[in-house]
Formats: C-alpha cells, sequence, structure tokens
C-alpha cells in the first residue's frame, strides 16, 4: 500500500500571518517549551518528520511575530532527546557554511537520534543575510547553484568516510577501528578542497535524509540529482501535477527510481468539526490581518516596497528582477490573472507565505489530500498549522484518523529511523557491492 | 565563602590514553547514551558545567580511541534535555566558523538550556584541520589570534543585538517588538564585517559564558581581555601560582575583576578507598598502553615523527618550530630537566595530555585540591576522569563529600543558570546603565 507522508513545518505561533494574535495561539511566540510540545503532538500524529526552515537574518519589524527563530541544529538536537520516532529534518544553506561543518552536523544528529536526521538543501538569496557574512551580495542563481552542487557531492562523500563496520574494538590487541575500512575523500573541485575523512563513524542512516525546497529550474534538477523529499509551493491540482510529472521524470534521467524522492507540497489547513465552524476560525484569523504588517508582509515577498499603495486597488507593476524567488513570481501571476487587489494579494497568497488553504471539515481535508495524493498531485503533505498549539492538535485528532479509516495513512511507525518511514532505501557504504541506482549515481 | 569549582571535561571511555583497553570502561567508545549518563553523574555531583572540546580532523590510527567525536554543539544541545541544571561548555573554533553562525548556536543552546551555555573560543593550528576547509595551511599564531579577538567582539555584539525587555506582545495591537530595543551591529573590522541584529532575543544569560584554553601569549591576552573560564595545564604548584598571577593581573589591567576570571587547570585523578588500591589501578593502566600506541600519541602531540627511535633511550632533539603547542613545548622542557626516556614521557606525560596526574584516597586528592585552591593556584579544575564511567562515579561518590565536608563546595546548587553557579556577573543589556567595569570594556 502507498502510504501518504506528512512532515510538520514549524512556526512557533502558526503560519498563518497573523494566528500570533488570536488569543488561543501561543502567546510567546518563542518557547522551547512550545517546539517540544509541538513535535510530540506531531509524534502522536505519527508524522514522518518535523521540520525547522532557516533564515541568517531578521527584518526589523515590531509586528512581524515570526521575527526570532532557534538555530534548527541545536534546536533538533534538542527534541531528539525529547522525542523517540519522528524525523528532524533541518535547513542549512550552502551559502554561509563549509561543507565538512554541514556533514559532520548532520551525520552528529543521525547518531544522536538514532537515525532520524534529515537536511534541507538550501542556497540562500537575501542581501539582508548577506550583511551578516560580511558579503556585499549574493552570487547570482546558477553559481549559487553550481556551488551548492559540489557542496552536496562533498557532503555526501564526507558521509561515507567510514564503512558501516569500520569500528571493531579489540580491547586486548588495542586495536580501535579497521584503517582499511576508511576512506579519505581528497576532494579538490571548483569551489571546495575537502580531504576528510569526517571524524565520526557512518551513521545510522548512511546517510542523513536529504530534502530540497526550490521550484526554480535550477532547483528541479538540483532536487531530482540529490532529494529524496522535495518540498514546494503548489496551489492547484493541474500545475501540482504538472511539478510532479516534470521531477519525476528528471529524477528518472538522473537514473534514480522516481519512488526514491518523495514530493510535498505545503497545505496550511484550518480545520473544524463543521464546515461552518471551519470558516469562521478562517475568518477570525483573517480580522486580524492588521492591514500595515499584511502590507508589509507583500513588500517583503516581493522584494519592493508597497508603503504608500491603496490597498484596494491592483496591484501595482513589479519589476520582474525583483522576483528573485519562484514565490513571488507566482505570487504575481495568480494576482494578475485573477485581478486581485492589493489586500486580496495578500489575505489570500501572503497569509500562507504562498502555499495552498484548505479549510472544512475532517472529511473535507482527507478529500483533497486523497485527491492529489491519488491524482499525481504529491506523495504527502508538509502541514502548515495555521494557529499552534490547536492547529496542530486538530489536525492530528480530527483529520489523521480519518485518513487511517481510508488506509491511506499509517497505524503505527514500523521502524525507528526516518528511511524507515519514508520508505527510502539506506544507502550502502563504499565497500558493498552497488546496486545499479548507486551505480548509475557514483559513475557521475 | 570562596567555592571550588568543577567542569567535567568529556573522554567517552577516559582521559587516559589507554583506558578505554580496560575491560570496565565504556565498551563502545561512541554512544550518546553514554554521554547522557555521565552528564547526568557530574550534575549528582553538583559540577558546574560539563565541557567538551574538539577537533575538526581525524589521525588515521586504528589504535587511537579517541578519534570520533560528536559535533559538540548537537551534543550540548541533546545534553540540555536530558539535564537541568548544568552548565554546557561546547569548544567552538574562529578558525573555520563565521561569527554569526557561533553567536546565534551558542544564543540558541542558551535559550534552549535555560541559561547554561559557555563558548570555548579556539583557535585551529593543526594542518590536518585545514584540510578539510580548503587550505593548505595555518594562519601564524599572532594572525590567528588578532582574528579571534575581532570574532569575539563581533559575536559578544551580536549578543546584545536585543535588550532584555525587547518582545513586548500585544496581541490587541499587533506589536511584537519593540524596534527602538533592537541595535544593529555594523560592525566594519579588519575581519569580519556584520551589521546584525541576531535573530534571537537576548538570551538567559544575556552571554553565554566565555571559556578559553590557550596558554601562550597571545592566548593569555585573549583570555584576560574575554574569558570568564579558563581551562590551563598546569602541573606543579610554583607554576601553576605563577600562571595565576600573570592572568589574574593582566585580567585586572583590562579594567576586569579578577574574581570574573575563575582558572581551572585540568586535573586527572585516579581514586581508590585506599592508597593502595588508587596506585593499583594507576599501574593497572599504565601496563596498558601499546608502546606503538604511545609513541604514536607522543608524535602527534610533539608534530614529529617518532617511528624507529629507542623508546627507552632519551627523547631526541625536537625542532622547536615543531612545537606549535604550549602543551607540547611544556612536555619537551619537562623531558630535559627530569631527563625521561621516551616511553617516560609517553608515560607520565602523554598518557593525560599533558594534564596533572593525582593518584591516592579521596582525602589525598581533596588534599592537593585543596592546597591548590587555597594557594592561589586554582578557582576549580577541569576534571577528567581516567577511565568512564567508573573514574567519574569515583569522583563524584567519594572526592565530592570530602569537598564538602571540608566547606569547599556547594551542598546543593543555589540557581539555575551557569553564571550562578560560576557566581558571575550577568553583562546588562545596552540599554542599562553600565557598571564601571563594563564602561570600561565597552570603551575599548
Amino acid at each position: 500500500m502507498r502510504e501518504m507522508k506528512l512532515g510538520l513545518f514549524f512556526a512557533p505561533g502558526g503560519h498563518h500571518l497573523a494566528a500570533w494574535r488570536h488569543p488561543d495561539a501561543y502567546p510567546n511566540g518563542f518557547s522551547f517549551q512550545s517546539y517540544i510540545s509541538a513535535a510530540q503532538t506531531a509524534e502522536r500524529g505519527l508524522f514522518d518528520m518535523v521540520f525547522v526552515a532557516d533564515v541568517f537574518s531578521l527584518t526589523p519589524d515590531g509586528m512581524r511575530a515570526d521575527s526570532f527563530r532557534f538555530e534548527p541544529i541545536t534546536l533538533l538536537s534538542a527534541l531528539a532527546v525529547a522525542t523517540s520516532k519522528i524525523g528532524l529534518v533541518a535547513t542549512a544553506t550552502t551559502s554561509f557554511n563549509e561543507p565538512y561543518n554541514v556533514a559532520r552536523k548532520f551525520a552528529s544528529l543521525d547518531h544522536i537520534s538514532g537515525g532520524r536526521a534529515g537536511w534541507n538543501i538550501v542556497t540562500s538569496s537575501s542581501p539582508l543575510e548577506a550583511f551578516n557574512f560580511g558579503l556585499e551580495e549574493h552570487l547570482n542563481h546558477a553559481e549559487r547553484y553550481r556551488r551548492a552542487h559540489e557542496f552536496v557531492e562533498v557532503v555526501r562523500g564526507l558521509w561515507d568516510s567510514w564503512d558501516d563496520d569500520a569500528i571493531a574494538i579489540d580491547k586486548t590487541e588495542g586495536i580501535f577501528f579497521d584503517p582499511a575500512k576508511m576512506h579519505m575523500l581528497n576532494h579538490k573541485g571548483a569551489h571546495y578542497r575537502v580531504r576528510g575523512p569526517l571524524s565520526l563513524p557512518r551513521s545510522p542512516q548512511g546517510h542523513p535524509i536529504l530534502v530540497q525546497a526550490g521550484s526554480s529550474e535550477d532547483g528541479r534538477n538540483l532536487a531530482a540529482e540529490f532529494a529524496e523529499v522535495i518540498f514546494t509551493i503548489q496551489r492547484d491540482l493541474a500545475e501540482a501535477q504538472a511539478f510532479y510529472a516534470d521531477v519525476k521524470a528528471k529524477v528518472a534521467a538522473f537514473g534514480r527510481d522516481p519512488g526514491h524522492a518523495l514530493i510535498m507540497p505545503g497545505v496550511l489547513p484550518i480545520v473544524g468539526r463543521t464546515r461552518h465552524e471551519a470558516r469562521d476560525r478562517y475568518e477570525q484569523l483573517q480580522a486580524l490581518i492588521h492591514p500595515q504588517a499584511g502590507l508589509a508582509a507583500l513588500s517583503r515577498t516581493l522584494g519592493t516596497d508597497l508603503t504608500g499603495v491603496d490597498i484596494d486597488g491592483p496591484l501595482p507593476e513589479i519589476r520582474s528582477e525583483k522576483l528573485s524567488e519562484t514565490r513571488a513570481m507566482g505570487m504575481v501571476e495568480t494576482a494578475r490573472r485573477d485581478g486581485l487587489t492589493v489586500r486580496q494579494v495578500y489575505e489570500r497568497l501572503v497569509v500562507s507565505k504562498g502555499h495552498r488553504q484548505v479549510v472544512g471539515t475532517a472529511a473535507d481535508i482527507a478529500d483533497t489530500l486523497q485527491e492529489w495524493f491519488e491524482a499525481g498531485g504529491a506523495d504527502g503533505y508538509n502541514i502548515m498549522p495555521a494557529m499552534m498549539p490547536n492547529g496542530l492538535t486538530d489536525f492530528v485528532e480530527l483529520v489523521v484518523p480519518e485518513l487511517q479509516r481510508r488506509g491511506l495513512y499509517r497505524r503505527a511507525y514500523r521502524g525507528n529511523t526516518l528511511r524507515d518511514h519514508l520508505g527510502l532505501p539506506r544507502p550502502a557504504d563504499l565497500a558493498a557491492p552497488v546496486s545499479r541506482e548507486q551505480a548509475t549515481v557514483r559513475a557521475r
């Protein structure tokens, strides 16, 4: 049976732009305890993983609630101890890190968590971030992705520094590991020179899961070559199907099994016990959007200061070079096509960061998740609760049982690692006879 | 009452070179569970902190048991959840990291642990490490320390990005933080350009504790200017007193209170219920040193391949430019002065990484710890159990009660943060009226 995969996309107060203002939302917006309880709730809901995004800067906007964030790897490592089954996926950029450090952190997290680590590979594009790393501006898009490509190759190589059975302790002889089972990387590429080996044994999953989230052409190619989970923004089924087909074909073209690259669009669900209740909850949240906060969020998304525009007039012309993100381009296109006002753009699109919003009963939400899942639009979903903690507990208590009744979702974890949950093979070590898929990959 | 401070210096199987070969030593040498239980035992012993060192490379020597190590920040973040009081000090190098990343990781750990984080500032000197970061060789010593100095200033500046009361959530008005309480760093120095602000609120301790461990002249100056805890290798009281007096005077010269820079030499204790038992345990460990492992460890320490030398002959001439570390220079001096053979050098010095070994009953060990503590040689000790787990449990169950009986050591934690344990003041935020000490520091 093909099983739907679910991730919890962390956001302290909720993903809806104005959720934090709701009386029931986590009041503090920044407490480690709230992350622990969210991760434990998601684990109770048998989710495959939790996912934490990352940004290396902060917009000095006092009306924005998502300004503060824990450093992802410290957060997930702490959560590893507070949970026992759920996967732990953190974002780490290839732009401001060294591959040796990234390889080591995720291998360490994989050891500490008993095989539950995943790395969301991103490149960084915001000039605000560059300013924190001594850079005046970012590399261009293609160059960023060339570096990312080499970066990932180095990280994977470092993860294979040791065969699985390299540690062979013989106290009597004084032997700790077998040097013949150690592999120097000796990588000398255009951007990185890394000798290796990594100073950790091979980790429980062999390689932590590789995740990718960019939807540009470069992003899709990186995903197709490496990613085992792909997060994406898809707001309508036809587009989701086109994306799904395109990426799976690209995966196959790289000699990989398309079943080993799971596509998980983001979904912001608002669940009610009745449709009326769901609609009511949605409208409560919409009413909390301060126009100034909505406009500021739209300005940031589009890279264009919209201060002073008539929010009930049409979206002004946006210079296309400002639209560095696929997400932003999609929003402008939708606004044009549907003739949306500025207010409608932020209310309908920005409020969920461009992601699909679904509002209804558990059955309604299960219907649409099932539809995409069965129609070649998704292998699972990255769930973005509108408000925390209720948005998540409602999903776990109402939607998950509905998905289980329909035979679409597990009733218990059947393994201990994130690879087990996702049904992904464990990459063999360098000593193993290679599978055809690995041979293709290694040959490149 | 002046109280002795204690840290646990982590080493999975123990700090004695051959401990891992002992039948009672942790058999695996690399298990997260063993770190959890060590941290919990140290917390039971009311230790101020645990401390994890770091190296970015691995010597391909199968007879070496300390080759593998968790990435420090993932390790300590996970331990934060498994403990509740003990301080968590991790090493992070200024050589292969960006200041923004270091500031963020330790601030995040400080939040997650409720104010228990400390950063051990090091610069990296090993060429093996440089090879993992695209560098052919390291910067020279003085240049490394100039960078380190600026690096620390940037990190401290980022930790002050927010006043303590900057988050002031008003759900009704839609206000999350007060932009007037945010401070851009706008640092433009010789080595780093960092704008800020940090994307985390000010952490529970204001600043995580700053720790320093180098004993060279450059190292001492860095310590004197910034460090609140200083780890050091001191094998005899007269030298320890000289070091203590020199560093405290340097601290005062920087306008700081010498009581706010705690000096903690490393000590490798071997405790027995009788002197005979202690001596016996020590000799058992010494007998486990494989000559090849002893020689290899000495070769690494001195940066000189000693393969083939007569281990029962005198230590050959070592070219002084090979001795990059104060530790190594000290060993060569001691060997010359005391006329040690090669075997004696590794048996007496290398076996404990140059640190002082004390062998005896709980009373004997308390005597010597008390002597240095009262004679201006130490404010506390970084305890390096010879073998794990027994070396630590013996210390906690035998030596700690003896220190308590003598009124030298706490009988309960009196606070929740590492600053509370160490009796160190919390740095005020930028909005606070500055103390004279802070004014002196800020004026530079």
